[in-house]
């Protein structure tokens, strides 16, 4: 018997996340749910699509609501609104937020007897996971993440808002002599300078007036001003050619120690990402977890729930006896 | 109130646990237990020593016993064993026994009501865990496992029972070229000899014969043969000076894809520790894990169970809050 997925949301987590449920043998996908008209939505694999408003009435339809919206306003209020009917999993990452909507997602969805689980990807996500069972096991030590080589959405954004501007490109890079230090355990202390740089690649105006953008660029608040931020201006081709892809990746390194005095021992643990596509990989750990959020229910649980509180077994889709003879 | 925490078994790991749960504020130590004479027996901190005797009559004293014991002989009969009195933990590694292992755990915990979780440390532990991500997020990878540079303590005494021989250090050290053809996500068919070397530091006899010893070593089936081994004839003093400590590590490697044809995504995550000291760590894993076997009991949970089956959340002395505000 398949667990039968919703996709709600086709932007590109959206489509991560079909190609996800598409390669996993247990999973169905019942179908692709999106607020504009269904007829303009071409998806990538033959899954119908509906429109947003005919969720509530498939209920009995589908096991897990997977909900690809944005943090700043969608998920705040699609995961509560559809935890009342579905078992959700969303990626909410506005990490100030995350109480208040963890809050909400388990009052709505404990009152429906559905699981939700909220703030699942890779940063938040297996990044968490990481810092976690690093602290638990070294109490007392301190953790780093650096993000990159990737390409930030969000800055990309910020800077094609700038007069002049047809399109950009915004890679966050970790600074090599701070992963280094980090990475031999002497726990440096790192600014938000001396961990990360930005680079940007631009495709201006024909007759812009480059060096006001760059200016807008490497002073703008929040986004650039505090990192040391270096502007290319390339052709539209170029762009096309170099830079349409949405790679990412980083590193948790966790830096512990064990005994004193004399006899102290140090220890560095590291998890690190190497990724091709952010989305598709994002979209991924959704659907592993798609899989514990249905399990979990089958099992009488309800509630919000993070990565911290799913049992990995959950996730694969082998039995016991297979993950001990094979991963243990 | 303090999770009562009794040590059975005070060598290099019962000395690591040790270390763990005394940095551990919501554990107390409530005694070490060994085969030998208690008198004969000086622990690094203040806990009393019993004999192992007197373990049955303990039952209400101790809320997890850590079993700090060999894989070969020991802790077949003794989890089981002490999983009808107390939750128990090991750090079972015999791979092709953990079936019967776990099924011999698994019935005598559950007719008791308690909780056993085996084989955990970090390769099986740590490293199992993420395997098991990996998979359950990118289904069809392929994961590569290299261990060190670090000392194997099977290797080093296998090296000892050689005539002629006084002392004898060998480190496993992952061949760089492997390492960064898995890095790069190339999924290379690696031999034994490819993945790995062997380096040994051997203290001889006054007057014995090196190259008969060298040529035991290299040949020696299933421990040297089908690695590339280097053997170096040291000093006494130079053992003690340089190679007296108990350093290890790896990497688990997993390279994976998503999409297909011209869409093809790949992604590679590695997991690395590198270990001043292969037994505090293992400690300290054995005893985050511990407080989970106290929890898991305490909601009323019962049987054997790995770190698959244990969520992260349960390994933390935080609250789901706290962990929430801070690592997620």
């Amino acid at each position: 018997m398949s667990i039968k997925i919703g996709i709600l949301g086709y932007g590109n987590l959206g489509r991560g996340v079909e190609k996800a449920v598409n390669v996993c043998d247990d999973m169905e996908l019942v179908g692709v749910f999106s607020r504009r008209d269904p007829a303009n939505v071409k998806v990538d694999s033959n899954a119908p699509v509906y429109h947003v408003d005919s969720l509530p009435e498939m209920t009995d339809k589908i096991d897990v609501l997977i909900i690809c919206g944005g943090s700043a306003t969608d998920l705040p209020e699609m995961t509560p609104k559809y935890a009342k009917l579905f078992n959700v999993i969303d990626s909410f990452d506005t990490h100030a937020r995350i109480p208040v909507h963890f809050a909400n997602v388990d009052k709505a969805a404990k009152k429906a007897g559905k699981i939700g689980i909220i703030s699942c990807g890779w940063d938040p996500g297996m990044f968490s996971l990481n810092r976690l069972y690093a602290h638990a096991v070294l109490p007392g030590g301190k953790d780093y993440t650096f993000w990159g080589k990737g390409v930030s959405q969000g800055h990309s954004d910020a800077i094609r808002r700038i007069e002049g501007v047809i399109d950009a490109r915004q890679y966050t890079v970790p600074v090599p002599e701070a992963l280094e230090k980090v990475r031999k355990g002497q726990n440096p202390e790192l600014t938000t300078r001396e961990k990360h740089t930005r680079v940007c690649y631009v495709v201006a105006e024909e007759g812009a007036d480059k060096a006001r953008i760059e200016k807008e660029i490497v002073t703008m608040p929040n986004y650039f001003a505090d990192y040391d931020t270096s502007v290319n201006f390339i052709s539209a081709e170029e762009m096309k050619a170099n830079h349409s892809g949405l790679p990412h990746g980083g590193s948790v390194i966790y830096s512990g120690t064990t005994g004193s005095g004399d006899d102290l021992n140090k220890h560095v643990i590291e998890y690190s990402l190497n990724l091709d596509s952010n989305p598709e990989f994002t979209g991924s750990v959704l659907t592993a977890y798609a899989r514990a959020a249905y399990r979990m229910n089958q099992s009488g649980d309800a509630g919000a729930k993070t990565v911290f509180d799913v049992a990995p077994a959950l996730l694969s889709p082998l039995s016991g006896d297979e993950i001990r003879a094979h991963m243990l």
